[in-house]
C-alpha cells in the first residue's frame, strides 16, 4: 500500500483527490486537521471529533516535549493511547514553536538552544532529537525539523534558513528509525520565489513520504501567501502528499486546494470559537452580538452540527455573555464541523470536476475577515503566545 | 397524582425513599441536583447529565433575572427549551444570592433593594417578583423568597429573618398563579434550635408543595449543621418532600438522608472539579498530584463514568497541569457521576433496610476534607463570589 495515492486531479485546477495510508488508518484528501497541541483539541473530546468525522489531528512535539514530556507519553503507550484518539495523528516537529514561542534562542547549524516558554528552563533541539521525540510520541506522520524564518526575513536570512532546513532534513531522515511512521519534509524559502523553487527542489530530492510548505501565513498578506504557494507546488512531485502548514481559514483552504494542496492544519477554528466567532457560509460572525439575544433558531440553519441541532443562537449568545465554558465547547464543535463540511464539499466538487465552480461560488459568498483586522489579530495572537 | 409520594422510611433511621412528580417527569428521592445557575451546569451539556442519569437540576432565579433576564428566557419558551434540558428543573428564588452576591443591599419587609454584582445596576426584589420571575422561567419547582441570615447571626437577626421569611412565604403563595408549578417553602431560624422549630411550624402551616431547610452550610461547623437539621426535620410533615439547600458534600448527603432529607443541590462537585479535586470512596483527591503523572490506569478503578472509562489518570493530570479546559469537563463529569452513584447506592440501601450499615461503611471509608481547610475554602469562595 502506497503512503499516498493520488486518485484524481481536477480538470480545471490543480485540486487533487487522494488518500494517505497510515498505520492508524486512511486519511482522505483534501483534509483539514484540527490542532491538539497538548494532546487535546481544546475543549473537545476525541468522541466529539469522531462525531464530526475528523480523520486526522495534529499534535505538537515542542509542547508535548515540555509537558508531560515525550518520554512520559511514550511510557503511557504513545500519543494515541494517551489521548484516546485512535485515528491518524500528524506531529509538528517543534520548528515553528521553537522560533515563535520560546525565549532567548541561539541557533547554529547543530540545532537550537532555547528557554521554555513555561518555566524558562534551557533546552537544545537538534534534527535528530526532534525526530527521536516524535518517534517516542508514535505519531503516524512526523515532520522534519526546520528553520522557520519570519515573514519579514530578508534574502540573506531566507537563504540561510533554507540551507539549514535542507541540511537538517537530511539529518532527520538519517536519524529516523520507526519505519511505520512517515516523515514529511518542509519547504522554506521566505517570500522569495526563486528561493521557494530552490527549497522545493532540494527537499524533494530527499526520500520523504510527503512534503509540506512551511513559513507561510505568518503575517504576510494573503495574496503573497497564494503567490508563494504557486511558486512552490509545481515543484512538488504529484505522487506525494502536500501539506500547507498552519493554514485553516476557510478561504485559504479553498485557495490552497486550488493550488494543489492536500493537507491543512490550523488552530483558527477552535481559537476564534473561544472568542465567540463562528463560521458561516457568509463569513465569521460573533455570537455575542445583540442580534442573537432573542434568536430562538439555531445560529446557522444550514448547519447540522451537534451545536446547531441542539441549541439556539440565543442560548449560545447567553453562554458567551456569561463567560460560560460550555459556550467555548459548543462554538468549537460548530467551527470544526463547518470546516469539515467544507472539506467534504470540496472533495465532492473535485469528484464531479466542479471544483472551480464550487470555489468561485464559495469565495463569492464568504466574506473574508478584513485584512487589516486579520493582521492585527494575528500579531496580537503571536505576541500573546510569546508572553505565555 | 401526588406531588410527592413517600414510598418507604428506613427502619433504623429517618432515611426515606420516594418520588416527586412534576410536569417534566418524576424525580426519585433521595436525589442530588447539579447546579446550573446560569442555565448551564458549568462545562457540561444536558446530554452528559442525561448519560450520568441525573433526574433534576437547579437553576438560579437571581442569575437568570440579570442574564439573559427572566423575560428573555420566557420569550424563548422557558428554561427547559432555552437550555435543552427536558427533565425537571428546580429554581432557587434568589434569596441566597441577593444576600451573598449583590452589593449595597437595603432590606425591609417589602423586599430587598440591591445592586447587581455584574454591573452595579439597581434592582428591587419582592416575594411577588421572585415568584413571578420563576413563573416566567417555567421551572417545575419554584422556591419561596426568603431572608437568609449569615451563620453568625445573633438571636435578634435570626428572629427577624425568620419572621420576615414567614411573612414573605405567605405573599409568595398568594402571588403564585401557575398551578402546574410546585412551590416549596423555606425554613430559616439561624443556629437556634427553638427558632428552627418555630420556623418549621410557621412555614409548614402554609400550603406549600414541599419544604426546604435553608441557611445551613454557610460556614458553620458540620456538627452544628447536623444538629440544626435534627431540630428541624422532625417538624416537617412526612408526606411532603424535604430539601436541604446548598448541601452536596458526599458526607453531608449521607448525613442529610439519615436525618430525613430527600433533595440536595450544590455547586461543590463541579466547582471543586474545576480545581482538579476528584471524589473517590476514600475522599477528595487532587489530580494534579505528582503520583498521577504516569498512572496509565483510570483515576478511580471503581468508577464507570465516561471520564474513567475513556481516559487515564495520567492524561487528566496532564490536562490540569496544562490548564486545558477538557480537564475541567472530564473532572466535572466524574464528580457528578460519583454523587449520582452515591445517590443510587443510598436508594438501594434504603430499599433493603440497610441504610445505616451503608452509611457507617461509607463514612468509615470516606475521609472528609479537614474542617479548617474546608471552612477556609468556603470563606475564600464566598469572598470570590462577592467580588465578581
Amino acid at each position: 500500500m502506497q503512503n499516498f495515492e493520488l486518485w484524481k486531479t481536477d480538470v480545471n485546477s490543480q485540486a487533487r483527490l487522494g488518500v494517505i495510508n497510515t498505520t492508524s488508518g486512511a486519511v482522505h484528501t483534501p483534509v483539514f486537521c484540527p490542532v491538539g497541541s497538548l494532546a487535546t483539541v481544546k475543549t473537545l473530546t476525541p468522541d466529539e471529533l469522531n462525531d464530526i468525522g475528523c480523520e486526522m489531528i495534529l499534535a505538537n512535539n515542542y509542547h508535548l516535549y515540555l509537558r508531560p514530556t515525550s518520554q512520559v507519553v511514550h511510557e503511557l503507550g504513545g500519543l494515541h493511547n494517551f489521548m484516546n484518539w485512535h485515528k491518524p495523528i500528524i506531529t509538528d516537529s517543534g520548528g515553528f514553536q521553537v522560533f515563535s514561542l520560546s525565549h532567548l534562542r541561539t541557533i547554529n547549524d547543530e540545532g537550537v538552544n532555547f528557554k521554555s516558554h513555561i518555566d524558562g528552563s534551557n533546552h537544545f533541539f537538534t534534527p535528530e532529537k526532534a525526530i527521536h521525540m516524535q518517534e517516542l510520541l508514535g505519531s503516524d506522520i512526523a515532520m522534519a525539523f526546520d528553520h522557520v524564518p519570519p515573514s519579514c526575513a530578508d534574502r540573506e536570512l531566507a537563504t540561510k534558513s533554507l540551507e539549514r532546513t535542507t541540511l537538517w532534513a537530511e539529518r532527520c531522515l538519517k536519524a529516523h528509525t520507526r519505519k511505520e511512521q512517515q516523515v514529511y519534509g518542509i519547504v522554506q524559502g521566505g517570500m522569495f520565489s526563486d528561493l521557494r523553487r530552490r527549497a522545493a527542489q532540494e527537499i524533494t530530492a530527499l526520500s520523504f513520504d510527503g512534503f509540506a510548505v512551511g513559513g507561510l501565513s505568518l503575517g504576510e498578506p494573503k495574496e503573497r501567501m497564494y503567490g508563494m504557494l504557486e511558486e512552490t507546488t509545481p515543484f512538488l512531485p504529484p505522487d506525494k502528499a502536500r501539506y500547507l502548514m498552519g493554514v485553516g481559514a476557510p478561504e485559504d483552504i479553498v485557495a490552497g486546494v486550488a493550488r494543489g494542496i492536500d493537507v491543512f492544519d490550523c488552530v483558527l477554528p477552535t481559537r476564534v470559537a473561544r472568542n465567540g466567532a463562528l463560521f458561516t457560509d457568509e463569513g465569521r460572525k460573533n455570537i455575542r452580538r445583540a442580534q442573537y439575544i432573542k434568536m430562538d433558531d439555531s445560529f446557522d440553519p444550514n448547519c447540522d452540527c451537534y451545536t446547531c441541532r441542539n441549541f439556539s443562537a440565543a442560548y449560545l449568545n447567553h453562554l458567551f455573555r456569561s463567560d460560560e465554558l460550555l459556550g467555548m465547547r459548543l462554538a468549537s464543535i460548530h467551527n470544526v464541523a463547518f470546516l469539515w463540511r467544507l472539506i467534504k464539499n470540496i472533495r465532492l466538487a473535485i469528484t464531479r470536476d466542479r471544483f472551480t465552480i464550487f470555489a468561485t461560488d464559495f469565495l463569492g459568498r464568504y466574506q473574508v475577515t478584513n485584512e487589516d483586522k486579520r493582521l492585527e489579530q494575528k500579531e496580537q495572537w503571536l505576541k500573546a503566545n510569546n508572553r505565555k
